[in-house]
């Protein structure tokens, strides 16, 4: 909360203001708090808005070209009114724009960057992401309490409770494919700057590969890099697919392993874990590093793309700010926990690395390490 | 959406940003946009953990002092983990701030502004807020497609569906409290500029009026103004009490009475209308709008706080937003509708009103009008 008098604003080019702050200079301080307050309590309008629409197929009919509510109520069979209240919230949200027909009627418009985005098929698309609001994450959060209670882990204590089912993490995965191209940027440029060459022949291991979005991207910007994916059967499907789409088939190969009790090899210029150690305990995490340390090749390195708590970077910083709530959410939801640096730089120690580099991207971070 | 390259920062002292956004720049449009619309669906989390914090105690632990999540999980009767996640998921939303003990253990602390927030006796207590929230808002919100396909109405077709029960409601309307301080200071100003002053032993009649805080604070501004509140007689013994609470209780009378069928008397200096307008359907508001013209003494006012849509003002503007998004809440939980200034410009006009002012306020707007 921000005391009476102090101005702490923050910018961000996604974001809704529903307080004219403004307008609240030299109101009681309880009265401000509270105006703050209501305003996160009421950010559940926004999913609540964008999850009705792509229940109800509008982004879909909104593809097709812009319409008015009266069209979109016939496609949709919805009520007219209702229909109108709903687009003007999602404008609201610029999520549509809104301009004016002829006769004088609001028409709404997808813009064309959303259009993949709301489709299954879309390389970024989020519908696994909102799929996985509808079906848990609604309850989950508005339960949040009970698990507080228990710790949400099992029986057996170590491994934490993990409402997924296999056929929702698939679409779960493919739905954060969106945070790749800054990371992947982000860690290009690392390499780079760490003496990768355009003409670079390395090896990447991706574990824990998910769609292989980034091992696929970073095939992109070193065109003789080979990428190997480690992952389920079910999953390594879905990275095949996705490298022949993104036209790097040739140099990547998905390796269906037992990550934890199979070889990974001794040439390895790249470990590549994207969301993976959030997942670990500190013992499994550990023994992560280990096998990377052995596998890796002389001057390979190991990078980590993951929600890191860093507490030299200060309470305010974006990242430190995802990374706790995202840690709120593994809670809700299950499945683990956002570590600091502290913790996976005693973790490297341990397995004879030390960290090179830490880098911000828009909602993670990036930590290269190599042997020490 | 914001195109690659386009900029439209937005500042709120309350927001928190979940995404790095200058580190988008010039990332991809399809992935930037996916990243603001990821900011959106997340937005379950802030109630989610602030709501969670409420249901445990948690708040109300922290009313006594500071506390690390040790002596919170024993207070609470907690997970310690579970704990310590969710106090770095309120310190991320700034709800509570985070130092360090002496003994290098994080310490929790809700800054004294949000002391009476969270309790169901603070004149600005969020309580019944959050409490309508837990029973209604959650899922009113999850299942907002249904009402789409509806429209919401009830068999009656005029009516909409009201899911309020009494009881809630009553708690729902203390727990709005928080609005009134901003939005009395620009009316008080607004009628000193049309010539009221200090001494002014106007009479105000509140319609609607809830705990009647908007109408009180008003008898604060002026010393010699007396008001009556018009409401059921189970809200009118809330106003009662709390008229009291504010040192006004001896310019302050409750009036129980059908605000449809009986009289309202003749001479009425302002007639006040704080979130009543968007309750009605047209009919009904041109009705209350007549029943003013009706009652106002010489040169006497109507003053309507409300979500009132102002065209002309663009589609950028927070109260604008607010108000569609407001309508959309309507359309969740059922009970009314956001009019645009057209709308009220017409009902004027039949009531031979005019319009003299209209004023932004941190999320609503306030509409002065005299007869015509």
């Amino acid at each position: 909360m921000t005391a009476p008098g102090e101005t702490t604003a923050t910018t961000s080019a996604g974001f809704t203001p529903l307080v004219d702050t403004a307008r609240l200079t030299g109101v009681e301080a309880e009265s401000q708090a509270a105006h703050h307050l209501y305003e996160h309590l009421i950010g559940l309008w926004a999913p609540g808005v964008i999850e009705a629409a792509q229940d109800l197929g509008a982004f879909s009919a909104l593809t097709l070209g812009p319409a008015t509510a009266v069209r979109l109520a016939e496609i949709l069979g919805t009520d007219l009114r209702a229909t109108r209240v709903l687009m003007d919230g999602l404008h609201a949200y610029d999520v549509v724009r809104r301009s004016h027909s002829a006769d004088g009627q609001a028409l709404y418009t997808l813009p064309p960057e959303l259009h993949d985005v709301f489709s299954p098929h879309g390389l970024y698309s989020l519908v696994g992401k909102i799929s996985h609001d509808r079906k848990l994450a609604w309850n989950a959060w508005r339960n949040l309490a009970e698990n507080v209670r228990t710790g949400a882990r099992d029986a057996t204590g170590g491994e934490r409770v993990n409402q997924i089912s296999e056929e929702d993490y698939t679409s779960l995965v493919r739905g954060i494919n969106f945070w790749a191209p800054p990371i992947v940027r982000t860690l290009a440029d690392a390499l780079r700057e760490l003496g990768w060459t355009t003409g670079e022949s390395a090896r990447v291991l991706d574990v824990g590969c998910g769609t292989g979005i980034y091992s696929q991207l970073l095939l992109r910007e070193f065109p003789a890099l080979t990428a190997s994916g480690l992952d389920t059967e079910r999953i390594t499907a879905i990275a095949s697919r996705q490298a022949q789409e993104l036209d790097v088939a040739d140099r990547f190969e998905v390796v269906v392993k037992d990550f934890w009790n199979d070889d990974w090899g001794t040439d390895i210029e790249l470990a590549l874990f994207v969301n993976i150690f959030h997942l670990q305990t500190p013992e499994s995490a550990r023994e992560l590093l280990l096998k990377s340390s052995k596998s890796l090749a002389q001057g390979g390195l190991v990078a980590i793309a993951d929600h890191i708590v860093d507490d030299d970077d200060g309470a305010g910083s974006v990242q430190n700010k995802f990374s706790r709530l995202f840690a709120a959410s593994m809670l809700a939801t299950g499945g683990g926990d956002a570590y600091t640096l502290h913790d996976y730089d005693q973790w490297l120690a341990d397995s004879e690395l030390r960290r090179v580099a830490l880098l911000d991207t828009p909602m993670h971070r990036v930590l290269l390490a190599r042997r020490a």
